[in-house]
């Protein structure tokens, strides 16, 4: 086992990653201080490691909550079924909320563990590649508005995360991959050594070896944390982790949340910021080539699906990166170095999206 | 006008005080960073005040959301509508939310701003004497659950509070002597002379003279402000605020939120409080004769309405300060001084209720 220290001051944690760690209830219980938990998972989730949890939590006033699976449920109306059941079962401020499952699990339960009676204890035990290396660093919560993704939320720190690389095993192959892409992403915005090592390991990562995974996880973590540890609430340097979000966000909000996974936006998002970095002379083509091909080696898409130039446009503007209207976007000065830019046209986005095969 | 420093290190703010105050938009727009504004409102505050506020705004991009009134509407879907305006305005994280109103307007407008894309900032107009005593400080922001009030919320600091005294000429009687009950708590709680103050100009506050209606403003604020600044995130001292809300809070849910107003609710929470504490020998029954007198002096009721013991109990169990099913209770060791108990019983508070005509 792995263990990664995020540096927040008081609200500081670790983050366990390792084989079959929800097998060791130490880890969990050492980390809850009242007598009641609450575990939020999904309908995909429980079947396989809800038992486990709840076996480890023997002795505690238990309750749990079943969610729908997939990102269509993110919503305020779901997430008020998490309230219900802890004012129905009378948790009080020093209950612990425990997610169980991927980064929509995560991102709900953390929500309500943010919210509930001003702010209750929680802890993460991220199921997918993406939430172990995307959520568990970040403290960032919230649920989705029809008008966009991830606009109600708060910033709220878990006492800690246990990133168990054995859940991996049962994940869907398309899940891996999206959670690769995010993986990928570390190395292109802050780390060029990282990027590097990924290319030559991306199939053992495929094959799921669960000490490649363990290490992707790791360093990905450290990668995040060091960001995060700069700049806690995103005013500055943390957007830089947006790269190929802004892109993404509108892809997942023209094909409805949950047709493509985030990762998989993500991906396509990447390759669209690159090509626009590429296109504002700062990477080489080669740059992008390498990209793409990573990419497409670990079955990811690399072309937006099929919507229009002014569908992208006014996605994008609504965007929570955009300051009193100035599109703002993450591009690369080269692999390994990322940075936030006001100064890009409509004209520029648009010209990106035209090469790539978007129509007007 | 008087202006009170709020000190919470980079989330301190001052609070104004005095006559027509809202005739003054550069102390609105002096706080106001972005160029986006919206204004959430209620329909009853909205026709007397809202166009003076709207009038100070001019040049920045304006919405508003009229609410219906009342505590009963204090919800997770009527907090969605202030959602909705946003995005469908494309108010982005440099904006201001604006609270013209009471205390739910206040405490909705104040979480949708700690909730909306993770946090922006909100500026309180407070309309009615208790939310410019009570709201003004502290930043508990929220929504009411069914099954509790307050269940669902942050701690958020506004950027300034506005408290003209002018608007409390066009308060309901009911509403200002619902705000007498907050004004005589900080008395209570920790200030005997200004206790003593209002005992002697409990006339004049009921006949809204705007000069001791500031003064009284200013000096509950004040109070306030010292204890909030010891326990920001009430872990401690800052719970003696609730002196009279755990009884009151479970009146209020038997009753339906807006049958009883909360000060008029609090009124008898307090008279239970300082019986009960007569009751464990601290105080005198002439001080709970004198704080019968000062109530029913501006029209408070000091009796609870027709519930049960059982009820009161269930509904005072679920109560945020209960601690790991250890019931709570803010005591007055003396007039001027309250503290926190958990040495209370079940059969200490069933004799209270019980001697105040409450049946088994």
């Amino acid at each position: 086992m792995q263990t990664l220290h995020v540096d927040l001051g008081d609200r500081s944690y670790p983050i366990y990653i390792g084989k079959s760690l929800i097998e060791q209830p130490e880890l969990l219980l050492k980390h809850i201080s009242g007598k009641q938990v609450l575990v939020v998972t999904n309908e995909t989730v429980a079947p396989l490691y809800l038992a486990k949890v709840r076996q480890s939590l023997q002795g505690l006033q238990y309750s749990e909550v079943i969610l729908p699976d997939g990102e269509q449920h993110k919503t305020l109306t779901v997430l008020a079924t998490i309230y219900d059941q802890l004012l129905k079962d009378k948790h009080n401020r020093s209950t612990t909320l425990i997610a169980l499952g991927g980064g929509v699990v995560g991102d709900m339960t953390g929500y309500a563990a943010a919210s509930y009676q001003r702010g209750v204890n929680f802890i993460q035990i991220p199921t997918t590649l993406l939430s172990q290396v995307d959520s568990s660093v970040g403290g960032k919560t919230g649920v989705n508005h029809p008008l966009g993704k991830n606009m109600i939320g708060a910033f709220h720190q878990p006492q800690c995360v246990i990133a168990d690389t054995h859940t991996l095993m049962t994940l869907p192959d398309r899940e891996l991959s999206a959670g690769i892409a995010e993986v990928i992403k570390y190395g292109l915005i802050c780390d060029a050594e990282f990027y590097q090592w990924l290319d030559e390991n991306a199939s053992a990562l495929l094959a799921r070896d669960e000490s490649v995974l363990a290490e992707a996880i790791y360093r990905s973590c450290l990668n995040k944390a060091q960001v995060v540890a700069e700049d806690e609430k995103e005013s500055g340097i943390r957007a830089i982790l947006n790269l190929g979000h802004t892109f993404g966000h509108a892809i997942e909000t023209a094909q409805g949340y949950g047709n493509w996974l985030h990762g998989e936006a993500v991906a396509a998002g990447m390759v669209l910021a690159i090509k626009l970095s590429a296109q504002l002379g700062w990477v080489q083509q080669s740059d992008v080539d390498s990209l793409e091909r990573m990419l497409r080696a670990v079955n990811l898409p690399i072309t937006p699906p099929a919507m229009s130039q002014q569908q992208f446009l006014e996605l994008m503007m609504v965007d929570k990166k955009v300051l009193d209207g100035q599109l703002r976007l993450v591009l690369l000065e080269r692999i390994g170095k990322a940075i936030v830019t006001g100064d890009i046209t409509i004209d520029d986005v648009k010209k990106v999206l035209a090469n790539a095969g978007v129509p007007a």
